[in-house]
């Protein structure tokens, strides 16, 4: 025996005795050890490895045991010929070519996918400093001690006697009530067990939907910009997808919907742009539903992600016409990779769901959906819920203020309040494509999204960036470079500085003392700053001037430099400063133009 | 509050305190207590319920902790409105009346499911004293204890590390490693990382196969018996579906499948027959795939559930022209409910199925994947597999000695030594709609047939009986009882006794004494019995006589006694007795005829 295949791992999980077990049983099945083999007494082990010879002594008689060894008297421990024997040989097959293969399977796949574009992260986006991805999942968010409680009481006898012995049709009872009784009213949505669906995810809902409900006679509304995997699933069954516009409400209601059978729609938080669909807008698609005969699949998107107090109720619980099946997911808040999910729909469709599910994957693992039931009604997932809304939000404002305090001029996002994502909007100018490979270059990854919209050439100066992945304490820095980085790849580019007159000295002071300056944020909501002529300052921003900030501001070698109490960090800068008509725009130390505003006087 | 919302369950798994913690939860949640209403304090609910006021108390600040409650210096726990608030108003939406409903979704459905006839067990099988039912799980054979050990590793912080940040494509590198070289090994099989793909059990690898290789152009073969939902599947899509005999070899290998692009078997066991495919059919199959340009896709049912020393290795192992894609199932000598299987494919139809996967599922949950890893790689797996086949191999042997004792000329078994079913043939005019019904109703469960065929009318004369999940101990009874309600059934029907002459006293025994008697059992195979005038007798079972016992046999009222050592559970029965020529017939007290044999004399 070789003892570097007994490489002891320290840093494991797994303690000594498992890690050796582990490596035990391999060697007997990978025949390191031949059947029958005399293993190496415990002491003669323990001292290789330099562990206890307990700890050796415990695994041996594990594997005694199950089976693996059989201790002999007087004589030691032998391989168990009885286990191992049965083995079909190893024998690698003869002759089969690279070249058989590629000729045997050539055009055997049928269903060929469409042209779609696809975006991949960098597999190892977890490795960057300033990762802006979305749906990502922040495993420092992870409830672990909860679900590992919930997941015990799970694996309990009695607990496994009743999701164990199921005939792979039926979901856990206990996980139906649980959503019945937590989630859906959460949603404002009723719904009895035959109306309940559980998925492996939503991705899986959406899936049996369309298998069920859509076929070349079927045209089905998408949004545009919206899921590609919804538009490839679509495009593969060969469906006639209409591509609906979205604005900042969500889903534009127009007439190109009248000859739809069917609408998806994210309306929590429209998936890519993050709109939350009006209510207004909510009735009018629902009218349009009910007047021209269209169903509406409610994709749920981020349900639980939201920070408001009184969120929008979903479509399906304010449809008086029964034309709304509901999607959602509980592992957004979990972890993506639980994969639970589940639809709600009137019981004939649900049926005939579960009929389908029942030939392409039976039902989502029980032990999940058992420990998911238990993790619910023990309240971990709305505390969850909870803790995490407060993460994401305060992210998101994060995020939303530095791109204000580094991006003014440059960008602008809608005034998102909720969810994980901005749409960000560049200059004319800006070429995405571009700024995305410097911008992963320099260690900043952020969305391209041209895979979101059927039209190629769409917006081209558009990207997108989500706070799922990256912690509060490292957005600052991150939009900081990404500022750098968009103006070096617009490089050249700027507006004309010498369109006005530098002013310095007294004529600066003279300039901003008294004055009163007009801006917009890059978030659409206007903010002024008044100058008083004592050197003090006072800030305004939002329709209702909520925000307000005050703090000083003077002349500093022929520059304007402000600082604020807790507006941009609470730190001084200074511009370079032009005045043109009523415009003054302020420039950075290589004269870069850095913001602007309309100056006025009372 | 309203002390019958806490019945506390003394039979539950969960702890008090947990139990304490649900139904607070609930009650917080449902409104029950108020936003801001004031809780009973521990002292009043302690008394209430009966409990220790510390659990009362811990169960509280549990609650406290998580937001549920808030605490108020000197006055008590109040609910936290902050946590209850955002939730969407529970009002039922007027008007949605079950007429809108029925004519809303009349016809949505697309996908019409072709006409198939299915079966079902009832859902309470479990209450029934003997459910030969097949595949459902035995949930004293699940090894709990490992999955917990393997569960709670799985939780350990580093791992959740791993398993939880997944996009959604990739498969859990641990579990690849496991299968490729703790399971693969034992079917023959090598495959490298790419060639294999994690599916949510193995009927969705048959799903995800079936959806890329079939369409209207591609002639599939199934078994004839054979899986109703892999016929179901392909007449969704519209597949022509080749029906293909199966005999005691498995599928019959014929001119048949030369116009097939693709052809579904089991030959690890035949799905219903149980037959095991020989390596001659086997090497016919793959010539005739090499021959006429097909593919095969092996569903290796029931791959691990195998008495034998030296398994028939996989078609995959032995296919040098690279035309199988092989497809199994973790779960079935786990749990079902777990829903893990897998495929191994060429990389190209591997990374096709994983972008299927991906659309329409996304990966099986990978918190379950690495805990089946661990469970592999700590040998939990090989011992859990070890254990079940003895205990499926000795259940098996008992029904077969069942069926042979209590029901000899009427029924016909395969002689099939692994697995975990029959495929048992009765008289040809036995009804067996019949006999389900009346079984059903006297606590024995068995499978009708009818629903693997493709035509309706085959095999009205065959049952199924399983032993997955029926304890060896209820086997003989369960037999017995079966044997009575056959004889029932078949009603009048009987062999003409008065063929023959009825033997009694003197002789009865000189007709006995010295005979040889010649039968078969129901499995087909020969069996002799000496009788020695002394009064003892020697039995031979088997082609190779390889099944011997001795006993004694007797006159006693005019009937003819046996009784063997081992053989017929060792007690002793008496027959009345009839001489046809050289054919004896035994008959009970009822003159109804139990067996039969040709007796010869040296």
């Amino acid at each position: 025996m070789t003892s570097p295949l007994f490489h002891i791992d320290a840093e494991s999980d797994l303690g000594l005795r498992d890690q050796l077990r582990q490596k035990l049983v391999s060697a007997i099945l990978s025949g390191t050890f031949l059947p029958g083999e005399r293993l190496p007494s415990s002491r003669k082990l323990s001292e290789q490895l330099g562990i206890a010879r307990n700890t050796v002594t415990l695994a041996y008689q594990q594997l005694v045991d199950e089976g693996y060894l059989i201790s002999r008297e007087r004589s030691g421990l032998y391989v168990n010929e009885a286990l191992v024997k049965g083995r079909a040989d190893f024998a690698r097959v003869a002759g089969r070519a690279e070249t058989a293969k590629s000729t045997v399977w050539r055009n055997r796949v049928k269903a060929a996918p469409p042209a779609v574009r696809r975006f991949r992260f960098p597999p190892n986006w977890q490795s960057y400093p300033f990762p802006f991805v979305d749906g990502r999942f922040d495993r420092s968010l992870f409830p672990a001690a909860e679900w590992r409680e919930a997941n015990r009481l799970a694996l309990g006898l009695r607990e496994i006697h009743q999701w164990s012995t199921d005939s792979g049709e039926s979901d856990d009872r206990m996980l139906i009530e649980e959503i019945r009784t937590k989630i859906l009213p959460r949603r404002g949505i009723q719904a009895s067990p035959d109306e309940i669906l559980v998925t492996v995810g939503a991705q899986h809902a959406l899936h049996l939907l369309i298998e069920l409900l859509t076929d070349a006679t079927t045209p089905c509304a998408v949004e545009e910009p919206g899921s590609p995997d919804m538009r490839e699933l679509l495009l593969r069954r060969g469906v006639p997808v209409v591509s609906q516009h979205v604005d900042q409400e969500g889903m534009v209601v127009d007439g190109a919907l009248d000859r739809c059978a069917i609408v998806h729609v994210t309306p929590s938080h429209q998936r890519p742009t993050g709109a939350v669909m009006s209510v207004a807008r909510r009735k009018a698609l629902l009218a349009k539903a009910d007047a021209h005969d269209f169903v509406i699949i409610e994709d749920d998107y981020e349900f639980d992600v939201n920070a408001d107090d009184a969120p929008i109720p979903a479509l399906r619980s304010i449809d008086a016409g029964n034309r709304v099946v509901y999607v959602a997911s509980l592992s957004k808040v979990l972890a993506p990779s639980l994969r639970l999910g589940f639809m709600v729909a009137p019981p004939e469709i649900i049926a005939e769901a579960r009929r389908l599910r029942q030939l392409t994957t039976r039902n989502p693992p029980l032990n999940n959906q058992r420990t998911a039931a238990l993790f619910l009604s023990l309240g971990h997932y709305n505390s969850t819920v909870v803790r995490t809304n407060r993460v994401f939000h305060d992210r998101l404002i994060a995020l939303r203020d530095a791109l204000n305090h580094y991006l003014p001029q440059l960008i602008a996002i809608d005034p998102i309040r909720s969810g994980t994502t901005y749409w960000v909007r560049g200059p004319a100018t800006l070429n995405v494509p571009d700024l995305i490979r410097e911008a992963e270059a320099r260690g900043v990854l952020i969305e391209p999204v041209a895979h979101y919209f059927a039209r190629g050439d769409a917006h081209e100066n558009v990207f997108r960036m989500g706070i799922t992945s990256l912690p509060i304490d490292r957005i600052r820095a991150g939009v900081a470079a990404l500022a750098e980085i968009i103006r070096d790849v617009m490089g050249g580019v700027q507006p004309a500085a010498e369109q006005g007159v530098w002013l310095t000295g007294s004529a600066l002071r003279e300039a901003m003392a008294g004055a009163t300056l007009l801006y917009k944020t890059v978030y659409g909501e206007p903010c002024s700053i008044e100058l008083l002529p004592d050197g003090t300052m006072t800030g305004r921003a939002g329709y209702a001037d909520e925000d307000r900030d005050t703090g000083r501001w003077w002349i500093e070698d022929d520059r304007w430099f402000r600082q604020w109490n807790n507006w941009a960090y609470g730190e001084p800068i200074g511009f370079h400063t032009t005045l043109d008509g009523d415009r003054v725009r302020w420039f950075n130390a290589d004269r870069r133009l850095i913001d602007s505003a309309v100056i006025s006087r009372p």
